[in-house]
């Protein structure tokens, strides 16, 4: 099936599972974990043949996140049998209110429809995905990368024969049949047949999906985010903070990228700070992380000198872009400068510089004495997460449930007219 | 300034905006309103520019609509007072949750940022976007038609007097100088200078918003309406409804313009339809609706045989189409083909038809036994509203001021990490 034939078999499905209640979809999802385990062979063998054709052609530790096993398909279909454990966003009463003419006015929570997500290579995402939005009522039209192609055919087509087996359409969950630029493109201009497009991936897919789609999009993803010492700062809680936003997992989108520090405070802090992230951890044998020094913090400690690029890039990796600042005014208006709108954090025991950089950091999430790495569906306690948005127009930061349905107006009357 | 100059001002200009508190604001509002008045002379003759250059290219309607007098000066002053009196969005706690760990999680209002309006001729949209994007907390970049481009010119330069005589920058508020498509793409391409783009227009600039957008958008306005009368309606009450929905005000989005009659009803019903919007219309004197009838409402009763297009038209006329269906499902099967998304009704006494109905139209305004012209922001209890949305991301249905806002996550903590 083309692309567009496979949308269009999805929004046939829909209504489907639009008229199907909280325990039926819910049987779903755990027919569907069952039918994971079922096909367990048949999923591992086209695993095989994706790893077989990616070896030498990805890292190790890319070919590691594509390598599944028993032990990673079990805990495939734990995860979606924690999805159907999870409340049913949809059929809430958001709000209601009666009016002076007698009409009954409520804005009730409803399912988006098509949702359509673009991913790149851990099948898992495969499983995920596709339970989170069945139990926001919505069809799933997924389009991974050609690494996983394999698996993630195997994978939907177990996911199929589960929601057959609880009596809703296999369309309901379909995998786009190639791995092209083209087929991302035609999911990006499908109007009228995708209500929300969600792409998670990296800058270049995000950048396509700005430059191209057509359709409803959040945005997920990149984060260059910020910590800020203030001249108020808690010395001990900075680096702690610090080294675990920085070092805890590098190459997650809520990790430190970039820390500013108060000029008042950055003679006492750099060579604590140096200490921590380079020496101490080479002396545990850790890679110790590389520092992007701007002029002013160059003076203090040694380290790379920054380049301009630096403070625009998402390392995602163990090298840190540092930078003197004046004070909160100019940590705001640097992050503003340089920030991708995902996650800051501000250490300071000054509630006068806390709440000025409450108020004037302009991201999804901002954070008070505590580490950027917080910012997870799980951590904010969403119970899941379909990615971080870091778009400002319908959902902010993580995205569970709630963020992937709509509302609707029923409005009750009595032969009222206007 | 350049189209890409106004918005990096307007941005620029937006943390003074973000500073201000809710009686700051509401200050502004109303020196924006007393500035108006004071500048009464200034936009009258501005409008006379205006109304000269329009006579003869546009029809008395539009002109109508163009024009400015004291009386409607005031009325905009008044508008914008009101919107000042509305509570404010912003800084509203709408979540709080305190994990295991200690954090606390506040998912808080904020504002968009820069919100810029693409419309077209009506003047006092000037004042009331720019109102409601104030109090909402952004800075508000207007693109008007080039009808009333004097009258919007100066109903803006009164409206930054205001804003400067509140303390507030001038910037806050700026009009597109110049009324080309150019400037209209300029602001959909505007990716990072614009966080949410409203079109508020007829189908060709939504039209070209679609294909063209980069930057968040919200679509507005066009409304394909429908009103379905069930085997089980209640005929007098569908009457009445049918006759306010497409006659009470054709030209507006939530006029009805398509009816379907269930097939059972249909012989009782049809010829009354026709005497009371056609017969009784004529006989006091008002212009009848011309009935198009598909093949089997034609042989029941006279009308004008319907054409293809006719079940895809916004008339915005006293044009009806007509329809039968053998029931529920066929409505909702027609409705899902045809509809715009905005409002439709169903009229019936049977309460599993409604529900059937309420479920399973996926449209932003649902009506049981009244009239679609019901969506609007002030019947809805709103307060006021910035358009309809006819999309399902972010906003649906009628936009108030909490529609023109985002969110964004406040997390605190006293050395947390993960």
């Amino acid at each position: 099936m083309t692309t567009t034939e496979i949308l269009k078999s999805a929004r046939a499905a829909w209504p489907a599972l639009q008229a199907a209640d909280t325990a039926a979809k819910d049987a779903a999802l755990n027919a569907m974990a069952d039918a994971l385990l079922a096909n367990q062979a048949e999923i591992l063998s086209a695993n095989a043949v994706d790893m077989a054709s990616a070896k030498g052609r990805i890292s190790e530790v890319m070919l590691d996140r594509l390598k599944l096993t028993e032990e990673r398909i079990a805990g495939m279909a734990q995860g979606i049998r924690e999805v159907a454990a999870l409340a049913d966003p949809v059929g809430a009463v958001i709000h209601r209110t009666e009016r002076p003419n007698g009409l009954v006015i409520e804005r009730t929570r409803v399912a988006m429809g098509v949702i359509a997500i673009i991913y790149e290579s851990r099948p898992n995402v495969t499983s995920d995905a596709a339970a989170l939005t069945i139990k926001a009522g919505s069809a799933c039209v997924l389009r991974g990368g050609k690494e996983a192609f394999h698996s993630a055919q195997a994978i939907v087509k177990a996911m199929q024969a589960g929601l057959e087996a609880a009596g809703l359409p296999a369309a309901l969950v379909q995998l786009v049949q190639d791995t092209t630029r083209q087929s991302a493109s035609d999911l990006m201009t499908a109007v009228g047949l995708v209500d929300l497009l969600i792409p998670r991936g990296g800058a270049g897919l995000i950048r396509a999906v700005t430059e191209n789609a057509k359709v409803p999009c959040i945005q997920t993803g990149t984060g260059i985010c910020h910590v800020y010492v203030d001249a108020a700062a808690d010395l001990d809680m900075a680096l702690n903070i610090i080294d675990n936003a920085k070092t805890s997992r590098p190459s997650v989108c809520n990790a430190e990228e970039v820390l500013l520090v108060h000029e008042a405070v950055a003679e006492a802090f750099l060579p604590r700070l140096r200490q921590r992230l380079v020496d101490d951890r080479a002396a545990r044998g850790l890679e110790p992380v590389e520092l992007r020094l701007d002029e002013a913090a160059a003076r203090i400690i040694p380290g790379t000198p920054a380049g301009e690029k630096d403070f625009d890039t998402e390392f995602l990796d163990y090298i840190l872009a540092v930078k003197l600042v004046d004070g909160v005014d100019a940590a705001i208006a640097h992050i503003a400068a340089h920030s991708t709108g995902h996650s800051e954090a501000i250490v300071s025991r000054d509630a006068q510089a806390l709440r000025q950089f409450e108020r004037g950091v302009d991201s999804a999430a901002v954070y008070l004495n505590c580490s950027t790495r917080f910012t997870d569906g799980g951590e904010f306690g969403l119970g899941c997460e379909m990615g971080i948005s870091t778009q400002k127009l319908h959902a902010r930061g993580p995205m569970g449930l709630e963020e992937l349905t709509s509302y609707k107006y029923v409005i009750r009357g009595d032969g009222q007219v206007r």
